[in-house]
């Protein structure tokens, strides 16, 4: 549903104030950064982004509350299962040998 | 280190009594059941396994107190890992659409 890539769109929206800027940043081409925004768009009970293409401003895009909610739980979920298990896995770590004979 | 094989043939020698046996029963050979338990009694500090190979009694095989030390570290990182998360992902899973138009 989100991956990092997707989060990683979504932050630097919020931060150029536009996807096709967002998504050039990170080698993007503006079909492909749009598409990806429409389908989280759709993929969620409310948008993520709220843009406007064009126009005398020239467009912009920033994320809906609903779009910071869910780059947060998804940051969130991120930290979590990197840390996982740091402290059993520290507990095993501690009972190997400083130089195993084997591997 | 460790990991899901491993850990099982661990347990499997707990069960059997015995070092072959227990490999029989994951279709490993004699020679590499008796291998990665070698490995693994070099790589900690301790042993693992304490054996006894032939013998009148026709040898056998438990796991040592550091084995059952490690066997339960590594069942309660691979728990805490596989429930990682969870809580977060439920949370973002909740705010998905019930049929997502694209994906």
């Amino acid at each position: 549903m989100i991956g990092p890539g997707k989060a990683e769109l979504l932050e630097r929206i919020e931060r150029c104030g536009s996807i096709a800027a967002a998504g050039r940043e990170m080698g993007m081409s503006y079909k492909r950064a749009w598409q990806l925004i429409r389908t989280l768009n759709a993929m969620f009970r409310a948008p993520l982004v709220d843009s406007t293409r064009g126009g005398a401003s020239g467009g912009g895009a920033v994320l809906t509350e609903n779009g910071h909610r869910v780059l947060a739980l998804y940051r969130a979920f991120e930290a979590e299962a990197a840390g996982a298990g740091a402290d059993h896995l520290a507990a095993l770590q501690a009972l190997l040998r400083d130089i195993p004979e084997e591997r």
